[in-house]
């Protein structure tokens, strides 16, 4: 496949690239030399990530002039906390890493939003460059600058707004992907298309087989079509007090269901997936959403592999789950609904109707 | 005293302002009300400050309509410190903090960087309130959006860039300062008037003696004064890339000193003075400074009270220290030295020369 570029430029001049193709991660360091003069870097990475793909990172920064560490956290969601995030800027103390240095984070979401988040409050912000190695991370969190850590209280709820100097996806990282995780990628790519609409909803039901299969061409195509989107949405709203809430569509059922079944237990894209089904039930009665919307969403989700969830979670749990999450403003439980492809709004949930639909979710699973 | 008011404006129309009177605690609530729409508050306080002034403050808010929680931690600078971030973060999320909820952060510099850093970091940043009680925190950090917490490796190494949404300084609260926290604020009202020069130096040399007294009308004018440079600065360079810099005249030497004794041993303003005793000798070496600036210099700082420093630390621990500062880029040792009153500029000192000089110190202390 050939290489592609996105840019992201916000009105403030701030701006940066997006490469996407195979046999990047080499080339990393002189992509990276042309765009700074500092030459210190640090790359994080996991446990799972750094044993297959450090070595041409590091070696490509190191033949690029660049003075090279490394720091390595255990792999899997409960390192994106704050005993890590405290480990890692001691570590770069110690290692004397300064102002003027860059952070590389090498890995699927886990890595990026805790790594974004250390650069990002490391010396008051260093650079920080993504290198996404899970479809999830190439077609979400590598991309619009949100970083954050968990709480015991909720995911997510730490974190800060920090664009990256450079995203490079190499899609021969996904080889390696566990097939787990490629559900993760896909129901992102999903709602980037249900909130879209128009050519991306097209190309996802012409090519959905394709990419459960893994095609490559299909895979790249996917990527730069939904980073696309992704980045148009973090362009108009690059704070979230606007279009960016659509992102969360599904998000709120999703991230209850995660804390609830424990961080870790049910992979985000599963629950993401479920998150939409739910929404779509509940909007047919809070918003008026047709049926027929409902049965052509969740038609693509089941044409991407996402079947529906079994898993039986107390109603009452999701619901203080969802009261403690930051998407609830004024006490009012809002939810962002698509109406039809390409249409969304956000809606005031009445609570009672919320805890209804809640209850009946969970009854269908005892 | 009239209550006086400043405008921090930036380029890109943000803006807060900072009030500066006696008496004005109670009537924060009030003032924030008219400044934004939403009526959830958390303040963050500590163990000394929070007896003698949360509750004007708490009734206050109260009375202007908003739902007020209150978060105390343990005085002193070992609560600047990620566990303590940590915990304020978790109950925060316990409460149910939303987006649009506002933290009020009453206390020293401690308390201001701190429930700064976590306000600009909780949920990815809510807007936070400064009301500085010590003369430090109000002349120097509740003014220009540094926040910050400690690490073993060095102080203030993890943080953001995040201005307050407003400042209220009430002068009474002065009342209770312990004796020795003067030097703190005197040390950084110098640091200024030396780096600004012209009016500010010279109404300083001319109230020293008053200030140091304590005299109302001498502190008021001497707070307005000091944060009107101290907002020119930050307007011309919020993230510290150019002339921002020149705020750490003193500062290489006293952070490496508190760092050496073990933060909390030696008060910063102590260490500030010393720092800039330290930086006018090695500035008549490292660039041609005149004694005669020394001089003039040193006699204005015992005219204020900040007296030579005289306890011993060793030169290699010192040097050690500055080596881990955040202040050392491309490591060069980089230093700003005031030429003048009112004239300053940033000099690459030679390693070497920095390390006899360190022990010239020492030795004068054994």
């Amino acid at each position: 496949v050939n290489t592609q570029c996105l840019e992201i430029a916000f009105n403030d001049h701030r701006s940066y690239r997006i490469y996407i193709g195979a046999g990047l991660l080499a080339g990393v360091g002189e992509q990276i030399a042309r765009i700074t003069q500092h030459r210190a870097a640090c790359i994080i990475t996991d446990t799972n990530v750094g044993p297959l793909y450090l070595e041409p990172v590091r070696t490509g920064l190191e033949e690029a002039g660049f003075t090279v560490s490394v720091l390595e956290v255990a792999a899997g969601e409960q390192s994106k906390d704050y005993t890590v995030a405290h480990e890692l800027w001691e570590n770069l103390a110690r290692q004397g890493l300064h102002r003027d240095g860059l952070i590389v984070a090498l890995g699927g979401g886990m890595v990026g939003d805790l790594a974004g988040f250390v650069a990002s409050t490391y010396l008051r912000g260093v650079d920080c460059i993504q290198i996404p190695t899970t479809l999830l991370a190439m077609v979400d969190s590598s991309v619009g600058g949100k970083t954050a850590i968990n709480l015991a209280a909720g995911k997510n709820l730490v974190g800060s707004f920090a664009q990256p100097l450079l995203v490079v996806v190499d899609l021969n990282t996904l080889t390696t992907l566990p097939a787990c995780e490629w559900d993760n990628g896909l129901a992102e790519i999903a709602k980037s298309a249900l909130l879209e609409g128009g050519q991306l909803y097209s190309w996802l039901n012409e090519y959905a087989d394709d990419l459960r299969k893994q095609g490559k061409g299909a895979v790249q195509q996917a990527v730069v079509r939904t980073l696309a989107f992704k980045g148009r949405v973090v362009v108009a709203d690059e704070k979230e007090a606007g279009v960016r809430e659509c992102l969360n569509y599904g998000h709120t059922f999703a991230h209850a269901l995660e804390n609830v079944a424990g961080y870790g237990t049910i992979s985000h894209g599963r629950a993401v997936a479920e998150g939409m089904r739910f929404a779509a039930t509940l909007a047919q009665e809070a918003a008026d959403v047709s049926e027929a919307y409902k049965i052509e969403q969740n038609t693509l989700l089941e044409a991407l592999g996402l079947v529906e969830f079994c898993d039986y979670y107390p109603a009452d749990d999701l619901f203080e789950a969802m009261v403690s999450d930051k998407k609830v403003r004024n006490n009012e439980m809002r939810f962002v609904f698509v109406t039809d492809p390409g249409t969304w709004k956000t809606v005031v949930v009445d609570v009672d109707l919320l805890k209804i639909h809640l209850i009946l979710w969970a009854q269908a699973r005892l």
